[in-house]
Order: C-alpha cells, then sequence, then structure tokens
C-alpha cells in the first residue's frame, strides 16, 4: 500500500491520523502533531519531525509512550491481540517461536525489566536477530532509568522509521 | 460501572490504560503517564496527575491532544464514529439536535475555528448549555493561537475530570 508522498500531503488530519496513528504504537497523538508540518518532501521529513516530538516529551510522556509498547513475546502476543504492526514485526523476528527454555528465560528478562523501569523492553526487532535481543535485554538491566528511558525511546524511533517507510514510498533513493 | 480507588489501585498498566485510556479523548498516552503514580489516594489525584501531563507537554503536544478531538456535530458525530464517551457528550448537550440555522452556523463557525487554529473547537459540553457554546467558539475566536490552545486545554480537562468520575466512585464527598 505504498503512497507517494504527494498524496500524504492531500490528508486531512484525521485521515492522517488514521494511516500514520500507530507509526509510533498506539501514540496517535504523534501522528496529530507531525501532521501540523504538512506538507511533506518525503517520508524522511515525516520521520525527522515525529522523532523531534518524541525528543521534546517530558520524561513522562517518553516512559509512557515506552509503556504503550506490548512486551516482546509476551502475553498479548501469546493471545494474538497485538496491533497487526507489532504482529508481523515480532513474528518476522523468531522471537514467536523461542523453544521453551528460551520462552522462560525471556519471561524472567522481562519480569526483572519491568520490575526495575516500570515500561517494557522495547527494541526494534526488525534489526536485530534473537541474539542480540537477548543480549540487548540482559545488557540494558544494568542501565538506570533515566538511560534506559532514552534508549528504548531510540528503539521506538527505529521502529517508526520502518513502519513510514511501509507506508510512504520513499521516492528517489537519497544521495 | 463506577470502580471503587482500591481496585482501580490493584490494576496492571495495560488494564489501567484499556480503562482510562480515554479519559482524555484517543490519548491514552495519558492514561500510561499516569499510571506511574499509582496507588492513587482518590480520583481526584488521578485528574491531578493527568492535569498535570497535560500541562507539562509541549504546545506541539497540547495541540495534538486538542486535534486528537472530534469536531462538535461534525462529521464523526453524523456518521456515528465517534467514541462512546463523545457520543453521550455531545446527545446530551443537545448538540446533535440542532435546527437546520443552527447547523449552518456551526459549520461555518467551525470552519472559520479550525481554519484559523489547526484544531477543533473543544468545549465541555456537560458544562455548558447550546446558547453559551456559540457565545463561546465566537468569543474564542478573537484569541491568538497561543491562547486558545492553552483555554482549549482546559476544556480538555474539564471533560476528563467528568469522565474519571464516570469510572471511580468518589468515595466520601470532598470537604
Amino acid at each position: 500500500m505504498s503512497m507517494p508522498i504527494a498524496r500524504v500531503n492531500e490528508l486531512d488530519c484525521e485521515e492522517f491520523v488514521q494511516i500514520f496513528g500507530n507509526a509510533v504504537e498506539h501514540c496517535s497523538i504523534c501522528a496529530a502533531a507531525v501532521w501540523r508540518h504538512s506538507p511533506f518532501n518525503d517520508v524522511y521529513q515525516i520521520y525527522n519531525k515525529t522523532a523531534e516530538f518524541l525528543d521534546q516529551l517530558p520524561i513522562s510522556g517518553k516512559e509512557a509512550v515506552l509503556r504503550l509498547h506490548p512486551d516482546l513475546a509476551g502475553k498479548l502476543a501469546i493471545s494474538g491481540r497485538l496491533t497487526n504492526e507489532s504482529s508481523r514485526e515480532q513474528t518476522l523476528s523468531g522471537m514467536l517461536a523461542l523453544s521453551e527454555t528460551e520462552k522462560e528465560m525471556l519471561e524472567r528478562l522481562n519480569t526483572s525489566y519491568k520490575s526495575k523501569f516500570k515500561f517494557p523492553f522495547v527494541i526494534c526487532v526488525r534489526e536485530n536477530k534473537k541474539k542480540a535481543i537477548f543480549d540487548g535485554i540482559r545488557a540494558r538491566l544494568a542501565n538506570t532509568p533515566e538511560e534506559e528511558t532514552l534508549v528504548g525511546l531510540e528503539e521506538v524511533k527505529k521502529i517508526c522509521r520502518l513502519r513510514l517507510l511501509d507506508i510512504v514510498d520513499p521516492g528517489c533513493p537519497k544521495l
């Protein structure tokens, strides 16, 4: 459904939010903020404005963005209640086809992580293989909450960038 | 479905967002931010934390919150696509039963308003009668965009307060 940028620039706010509302998982506020900058030159400008908006949120807002993400291979995934985007990403990553031992290990790591940070572990699974994901959660458990909020937010941006590129035709490749 | 505060304090983040995610229209990020402060003393504390979060948003975020609200008696209302909360509020206010002349007038005012401010006119219809609503939109059209963002946000807070009181039993009345 790759859409040319000219078509994106014709969308009114409601249509824009409908299409881009989950570029940041469950955060239609991002799309509603970014729409203000329409017309866009290209998909990269939509991405940059989204990243800028995320950076401007107070720390409580950044944490809330992370908190609206599902657990990796967690209960929403198991019960088939992920958003379409998350479902596709988690399935392709192989994280929904773990061995029993791996599942138990991930559950333990997820629990420790959430009990320390009060938000779920977020990683761009499309840019990481299983080993890197397990290594990532272990390494990031050592961060302070403030550090980890920012690390998590960078992953949100990577996920968002790929989701935007699924929706909008990037046009000529950037030189 | 009025819920005692003790029950609210047992909710995990996902459940909390499910129940309170539309206390601010389409802004589950508010509920996700406010959950951090659980356990709450009472519904008024949930309200205060939500208002505090809204106040801390950058101006682009405040505008985006307004932008996620439906037009008053607009196309979502006409086509029956409002959220349950908005539908109930707009119906009770009488704004969905206007005469043809009033409808045309409101449409003209809504259009001028949105073209000036780039977000829809938001007013707590449960606290205003039809005349006050029409007078409100006319008077507020004279505001600067910055003033009007803050005026709109105060209405968002009033709507939120009443929605929270629909969900949570306030317990003893405040002395």
